[in-house]
């Protein structure tokens, strides 16, 4: 159902890794790229009881960040060489309570514009092996 | 232009501040509640480096956590006693990168139901005096 | 990949299609229900000049009722008997241009809850035997 | 508390009023630019029954077509000569049911950019000389 796509830069791996290690903040809350091809990115992260809301739940806007960064590097990763990438907007879907040891967040290009690109993004928490679909996204994103 | 609102719970100032304390995402960010009316909440954080994205502007799902936050507490005060708040959807325009000293996120309700709450979000940066609008939400909120 | 879903009214069809056809819009657009299955719902409607915006591409307005509906009937066919569905909100991406001879609209549950239903929605054109997505929704449906 | 803008074609009222006449559907809703200012655009509808949902209420296609329309507007009168606008995306939360004699969808711009414009909308429904908000839209215009 997805598309595929063909990277226009060959070095577009390199790119993503670097630009997500240039990320502070995904460092600050133990998120590690985990799964990189053209048009689809994974960022795993542990759970982490400092970045609850008030029910103990993983923040609606942690969520969001790792959904957020995963959608702008799926873009990243069809663009051409010396590109960079803002979000323009997203809309988040939170499906269920974000409970579980650890999240995975999926960003993938429905759409590769020139200008723009829009992706959707899931995420989803892993306890006792199994997968609950907690989050799901849709993002504009520009080149710049 | 905005509604004013009467709370329900004449204790609403205080049972936001608890919610807000037991958000451990907020300390960990630094974050503050720094105004509190019926239907309307503020929150205040300053510049931090470790939550950046890759061009050192602070990350859209920071921008996005604190705007989420406000938006979720502003419904909570118009809630009756014993409520608690999830956040079902947002949507977030980034209008401008997040370059600043300090941002503001303000939460206003919009529309109070009895199931549904919707509030518009807004996050300014604050740079030598000047403030300026970075992000817009508009959020819809569930009483649990 | 999507869930299944077990009707919980059994006469869910007819409750569907029922109030399509109370939905005066859509005969008056030339809308037709083309698929009916529980959770997943597709509205058909051919191309009409007088629906267009200024460039003669179906208007985004028109794109986004068939969008909508879609997505509202197929929460509707999950729901228990004598539920009636309201739109809450939704996010609509405009992919392409909204260019071909028929439009045929997809609803589909991403999560059924007591309350609010969530579903994803797809809008493709259909040109001398080609299919183009041309837009995407995020939506959330309630029960009353 | 809205921006004020200079409009960047002296001719913008133009620009707009020929544009919206060229949108059929405008006239086969009867729908009419009633106000026109540089990055703010009302339209206003009276009630049809061949408009509406199951309920009898207008539409929330309709609704959003309206509002959509008034925000492309808003963002093509700050629009230098020659551009066209098309939507990118849109958000809208229904507050209300759409009850009501005439609708006035306004459109506004939050903040104009070189390629994208965002915009805020609202619809009111207008009964018995009452004015209720019914709608309230985030949209993203791409210049083209």
């Amino acid at each position: 159902m997805k598309p595929t796509f063909t990277p226009k830069n060959e070095h577009y791996a390199e790119v993503v890794r670097t630009s997500f290690n240039a990320q502070a903040l995904m460092a600050h809350i133990g998120a590690q790229l985990s799964r990189l091809e053209p048009g689809l990115v994974e960022i795993t992260m542990p759970f982490r009881s400092d970045l609850t809301q008030q029910n103990g739940f993983l923040h609606a806007g942690i969520v969001t960040t790792l959904a957020d960064t995963a959608c702008g590097f799926a873009a990243l990763s069809l663009m051409p060489e010396g590109a960079n990438v803002l979000s323009v907007e997203f809309k988040q879907n939170l499906l269920s309570p974000a409970v579980g040891e650890t999240f995975v967040a999926r960003g993938q290009v429905l759409r590769a514009g020139r200008t723009l690109t829009v992706c959707q993004g899931e995420v989803r928490a892993l306890q006792q092996g199994e997968a609950k679909l907690v989050a799901t996204m849709l993002a504009t994103i520009i080149a710049r």
